[in-house]
């Protein structure tokens, strides 16, 4: 089959044929239908030598859309041909925060070698993906995977983000979404289906701040030394309840700083080394920052609920698997508008 | 293998011997080292043949303890010999409520015919159990198992119960729990151990009162036409906080819609005909009453946390194969201090 | 000043003259600018003289805006002129639950003889309404006082009904709103508001099913025989997480216990004999049911801003005082669309 | 009346004569029997001229107990001679925090001039303390003032700062409590009553170090070089759920940043110029850091009611008026067992 590869240290990826795979006992081969482009990838082919722990070659793609192909021994209640996406974080499935379907924070990973797909196991940017097992799928029924691929990453690390901070979005908060990009304008939507709150969008980029306000945004606020200044005009001078950082760089960790007011959350969700100082002298009182990483088993099955009820869409550009390079490039550049997918 | 099952209905469960089985893909062999014995199977063994859907011959147990005798193929992660728990409600570990570990609400079970071990699947009473998936195991490490067994039901019942109700049980709360026995007189220790409230005890029995006061109720009160009144008494004319019925037959959900005030909680966990009335004008403002079932995976851990931390510890009087139909006999007669556990 | 009182067990209310009350210290004087009208008005109104404890004569009213016309000694921090809510479920400002702002839950206020206006104190059908302190008053700001008065009542009853059952809301899941009248067809702009479920609307009344779709509502079910298979129909045959029961007698609690799924709340908020039969053979696994009453002062904060965001209006007929008893009959009569308000 | 009055910047305070103030309306009038000495006392007289902002003369004393000696008019509800504690962080009554009782978070404090005594209101070190409103009284009942004074700051800052943590303290948890003084030995013993998680006490001081065993640390670690390494011996090698820090200076707060693991809270409630850097490169996954101050009115009742069962008690050495500068300078030199407590 054709697998989209990062086999050298700082060269593109490469499309090469490898031997399609087979599902032994409790894991599953699902034909892809739809793997999401991700800043992440982007991120480990960025890292030198000495930092990059992802093996080589390396099969791309933790977003993955799919149809059951064939199943190993032991595996039920699954009907060949069933439309499901992929959920990425995969874990140990029995230690603490497993048990719960927080893979995403598994306790023994690291030291098991488990990796999620396209993140150290193969990925989905290939026509087939071995699944390590059956938990990790989640149906996707009617819904395009095309429009949906992305939901796995895109839309389940925003909503795990928001849902944590819900219940200070009371009616009369306010939220701040810096970054309206692949998850940023999920972000948007996500909060405007489950929180009264007015949100507020913040980028550089004049094309993003219209999708901003396409998706819901109620204002959008161009991302320059007078940032600060619009934002507490929009809000009569409060200060803000939460800030969602979805780029996580010093200019926008330092905005959230400034922006965030008593009690209030800083949410990094970027993966840049942005950080915020807290301290009593430092933050207002009792407000908090944290970095939190993916979302669990359950919070992908909710976002795909938010999906299928319409309340949210990701903007998509689709590229064939030949397409990919091109893909990576596009997103360097700051050109995809929402989220790149592959369609083999 | 020796097996316990339940075989004539309306007969008493018999000892015979049955093939032992071979761990498929995903499976787990447990050679039991402890299993306990519970109101619930009396209550299966009570019903008439029309009501009667666990399946015969059943061999009984639902809480059962051993050590990994065997694993099947794709299985890893576990060690020959290991001491585990068995998490009883087993769902299909893919639903919703099973992707949170709450097997104990799956909404698949039913019609896939999943059933747990002794209520529908072959039991813990035997010599060897067969475990449908690795992740229904949690690590005992160097606890007794027969002081833990248990855990996973007289012990995560009643914990799954107090935990939903913990934010009511604040400094100055009381909690009354009614049924001493198997149960009850773990409740009485999470309550102690997790949450600050106050701790009535109530029973008929004088000897279980006694154990309530040994394992840490403030008051024991006998059950009968005055226990309201001492109650009362006892919290300065104040009514409850939470109602915990280890019972849940028609007096004591009596009782405990007398007992609850505004706000708090009536809990039924006893597998009884009792019930509460709810309404604008038949209970306190904003009480609350529920019935729960047995509890998740990752409570199972939080409980097993307790009994390694010596917060928690299950009365037993122990048993072998041999003696499980006198273990049934004593705990129907009511004169089984604690939890009945058979030792193979 | 004039004040709409009812005088007489049985009869209707009457336009009366009565003194202007002065503000002593602590105390506020509001100029009235409106009044709601709700149904447990006229079901005080409706008791046999040995059930009725609210005092004769009784200046009816207990949703009411006004502004601010003159303060007590003491007062600080009020505007003349100002335009405010004010807060009806007055308690005594000290213990546990008003600590919170609880005051619905108050544990003196019987002892102390503290009523709300309207319901023992004088209400706001008059020209001007004492309010016993100023933390019972919220600014209005620039809302319409008549298209406002009934956040205090029926927005702020149904908000506290669904804040609480807000968490069990998550996408995918289903709330029903039996009766889609005053309080109702707020709820249902309430859980449009907060939540991202799927909003079902029960009434027997196919003007109020046309309000309730017009305000929200995904679906809007005739109350008959056929109301559970048709929600059922709906559901794809799951059921539903959340029922809210704005009538409250049997037909609908009867409706409601057959609707709730695992894990679901029944919420009882209208003022009826109906109820629910919780127990573990009566209700789905983990089922609650409640009855609250009322709400907090800072959940009347947060349905006032849902209005200034523009999320929640309350559809209002309006009346003079002179038509007062009117008012009344019209709603007794179910004629009423949305709420009645009386404007001074 | 004797009031001991910070006068002059740089200098120790003094006891000196001034007249004893009249309760106006709504206002409280109470007779001292207890007030705590506070290291943010000392924090404030440390204060260069052109950072204090509290006023001159302050009469301090912001933790206070007493007896009702006279309420001024439209005070009801309160008995002459009984015995209360005074809430501290005093607020406007009636903004959003506010109407929740969390006055320590007005947002109008600041703006309407409102200070909590002995913070910019004069203080409890004095014979009669006014109190501005009586919602700001706790009945003490027959609770020693003596020793329970500090549980309005020292009692309730910690308490605050835990129950926020508390879903994080489940069954199997580990809490590091820095530093055992005033604050720390009584975040210990809520830590025992309110949560199952084993606590480890870190001082620089032995004495503060057995303190904290005697008062029911699992665990007491000298505050070293090899701090961390001991800490996560105890814990086998499993990183820290919630690290309290009531120092909060660099080495503390970085010690709090090495030891916290994925998941968990970083809570830093001494008044000290230490920092923590939240990023996604900087902090384990989802760890959260943040701030808070003081408490909120019914959390104030909730310490009480734990300090009435009997499962909290404040150490305090007494001293007179006439000592209290003396008790400042112990203070000061870090050798004041528990906390220091004047007794007028």
């Amino acid at each position: 089959m054709r697998a989209l590869q990062y086999r050298t240290i700082g060269a593109a990826p490469e499309l090469v044929d490898i031997p399609t795979p087979t599902p032994g006992p409790g894991q599953v081969l699902v034909k892809v239908t739809a793997a999401g482009v991700c800043h992440s990838d982007e991120f480990l082919m960025s890292l030198p030598e000495d930092q990059y722990t992802y093996g080589l070659p390396l099969t791309l793609g933790h977003e993955g859309a799919g149809t059951i192909e064939a199943v190993g021994p032991g595996v039920t209640g699954l009907t060949i041909g069933e439309s499901v996406l992929v959920y990425g974080p995969w874990g140990c499935g029995r230690c603490y925060p497993c048990s719960k379907g927080e893979e995403n924070y598994c306790e023994k990973a690291a030291a098991l070698g488990i990796r999620p797909p396209g993140l150290g196991a193969p990925g989905a940017m290939a026509d087939y993906l071995l699944v390590d097992d059956a938990r990790h799928l989640v149906p996707l029924g009617d819904l395009d995977p095309v429009a949906s691929v992305s939901l796995t990453d895109a839309g389940l690390t925003p909503y795990h983000a928001i849902k944590k901070s819900l219940p200070k979005l009371v009616p009369g908060s306010v939220a701040v979404v810096i970054g309206a990009g692949g998850l940023g304008h999920v972000a948007i939507q996500i909060l405007r289906a489950m929180a009264p709150c007015t949100v507020i969008a913040v980028d550089t980029s004049e094309e993003k701040l219209e999708l901003a306000r396409a998706v819901g945004a109620h204002h959008a606020v161009t991302s320059d030394q007078r940032a600060e200044e619009q934002i507490l005009g929009l809000t009569g001078g409060r200060k803000v309840d939460v800030v969602f950082d979805f780029v996580g760089i010093d200019p926008t960790t330092e905005l959230a700083s400034r922006l965030v007011g008593v009690g209030g959350d800083i949410v990094i969700v970027g993966v840049g080394p942005g950080t915020v100082e807290v301290g009593f002298f430092s933050t207002p009182w009792e407000a908090s920052a944290r970095a939190p990483y993916w979302g669990s088993r359950s919070e992908l099955m909710e976002v795909v609920e938010l999906a299928r009820a319409g309340r949210i869409s990701v903007e998509v550009e689709t590229f064939s698997l030949d397409e990919g390079p091109e893909a990576y490039e596009r997103l360097k550049a700051g050109t995809v508008r929402g989220r790149a997918v592959i369609v083999p």
